[in-house]
């Protein structure tokens, strides 16, 4: 079985967009603000939108099952005060929701929070709970920087936090770590600032001691860990600097990397220096890089080829493929038993 | 000959350091703001601290010439007004500069800028103008964020850094791209800035179109580029999005990246996946990482060791250690020659 843990409704109907517009429109002229019930999406609408694209491709290269969340770069979190994440964060989570009830095979929901700069993130705990409850969610996104590439919040490691990760905690769900879109001219959303927040979140984790808080807390670092195997010499040193444990006995029972990581030679470094119990088999497809890359004849975000041609042992490639989701998202695990796979 | 394209003078006499901190006392309190004639180092106390620690470990490694410019992470644009960053950088450069003096086969400078956050970057061309003309100095290191971890100046595409890069092309310079310290608490500055920094760089210039209009313009991106190699097909597939050139054509003529890549996969992903032609040999000794790695028993700063383990042909490991050095600094190349080197 192969599991995609990074997987973001993207290709939603146009009308979600258009509701989104009203919105904002609606936070500086209250009179255009819709009400929820104006969005309107049917079931075959959601179908389509799901089996021309995700499962479409999902099929072609062999992908069973996606952990899938809203749309990342639209959750922009920097946008309105809480209560408009509120009902956002509600109505693409309800969302992905249906969506895993029509492909109940192929889809199962990750939560987007309703996280707002300067709010207390103890905010975000009544829809951990809805999603994990009443809609079957195995894992939520967690936005490190909710202003939007301004950080403005304290570092993961912050007691700031602590709500979550107790919730986290108690439900024994992961957080990917996910930055939404960047309204700092200085960084480019997918190319800078999603890559720049994965970096950013591993040496909050390094220079802090959050996993002795939380031992059984979790992290994915999305976007094949940022810059971080690359760099691996770079952390274990500084690790070493600040009087830190080895990494792997430091944050490698609570961190793991997924395999976003868009050509060969990146793929190949990662399995080669990150633990294979640390590799979460992800593409974030249909996402930030769509196109086919003229080098290969294939798309860039096609990871299933660079794992499968990255030498490594069927047992691993077993761990990245399955049985660390299966370890890591103890509720997609219970799911999967409950549907007898 | 071996050229270090990327050391700083981070072990300067205490001396600087305590002048420094009276500097920044005198932000609030003028009173004790101290003059330039009042920090006095003597040329054995430079000899000293440079004979004891770069230059013990240059001959250990066997590296002969290193690029040499002002502790990175004191230049600390964000503190004070353009006057203090003008003193302080006035104060920097001429120690390298007495440096290079004191041991001219051994280090050449390259110079900080007086940045300061909101002012103009015109204000540096008279630092530049005096590094160049009356020390030698071969290039400049430009500050993407003098706010320290904010990133309120625009991306380094935006015209408001012209007037550095005409001058940079007057004389024909490179620019290493370098952040300093952060003041922001969510960045530890050599494990995140540093990094983050140098993956912002590189994607603010494959947005745009710099080089169309300085086509002779020439950034070096330390730090082994960021995460930019390890994702090169990321940004090889975001160009495409982009309906930018190749990154060969619109990119590679200007873009270099040095080898400050702590451990061996990470280098032999970074000469596997760059161009020869841009890559620059570079340890950034003695820096952010100075321990020795206990899986190896040597520095993890000490690159020499991965490039000559990496597999490299001889003629693209002579252009990695000198060749490419003398092309991208063509001022270091003269300097060199007129020494019959």
């Amino acid at each position: 079985m192969i599991i995609d843990c990074h997987g973001h409704y993207t290709t939603a109907p146009a009308a979600l967009e258009a509701w989104r517009k009203r919105q904002i429109a609606g936070i500086t002229h209250p009179a255009q603000k819709p009400s929820v019930s104006e969005l309107r999406i049917s079931d075959d609408e959601l179908r389509e939108s799901i089996e021309s694209n995700q499962l479409r491709l999902m099929r072609e290269r062999g992908l069973d099952l996606t952990i899938f969340s809203p749309r990342a770069s639209f959750m922009a979190h920097h946008i309105g005060d809480f209560q408009v994440s509120s009902t956002w964060a509600a109505i693409c989570n309800e969302l992905c929701h249906r969506v895993s009830q029509l492909f109940p095979d192929n889809f199962i929901g990750a939560a987007m929070l309703p996280q707002s700069p300067g709010v207390d993130p103890a905010s975000c705990v009544a829809e951990i709970e809805r999603c994990v409850e009443e809609y079957g969610f195995v894992a939520i996104n967690l936005n490190p920087d909710p202003s939007g590439g301004h950080w403005r919040e304290p570092p993961l490691t912050d007691r700031h936090w602590y709500p979550i990760y107790e919730k986290m905690v108690e439900y024994d769900i992961p957080a990917m770590i996910h930055v939404s879109t960047s309204c700092n001219a200085c960084f480019h959303a997918t190319g800078a600032h999603y890559i720049n927040a994965d970096t950013t979140a591993f040496m909050q984790c390094l220079t802090g001691d959050l996993f002795a808080d939380f031992p059984t807390l979790k992290f994915v670092i999305p976007h094949g860990g940022g810059a971080v195997p690359y760099h691996w010499g770079r952390y274990r040193g500084l690790a070493q600097e600040l009087k830190k444990p080895l990494l792997q006995e430091h944050l490698l029972n609570n961190i793991f990397f997924d395999t976003c990581v868009y050509h060969q030679p990146g793929i190949d470094l990662l399995t080669k220096v990150i633990p294979v119990d640390n590799i979460l088999f992800a593409s974030e497809m249909i996402g930030a890089v769509r196109g086919i890359d003229p080098e290969t004849g294939h798309h860039y975000d096609d990871t299933k080829r660079y794992i499968d041609a990255a030498g490594i042992e069927p047992e691993a490639r077993y761990k990245i493929y399955e049985g660390n989701a299966r370890r890591v998202y103890p509720r997609l695990d219970a799911a999967l038993k409950a549907r007898g796979r």
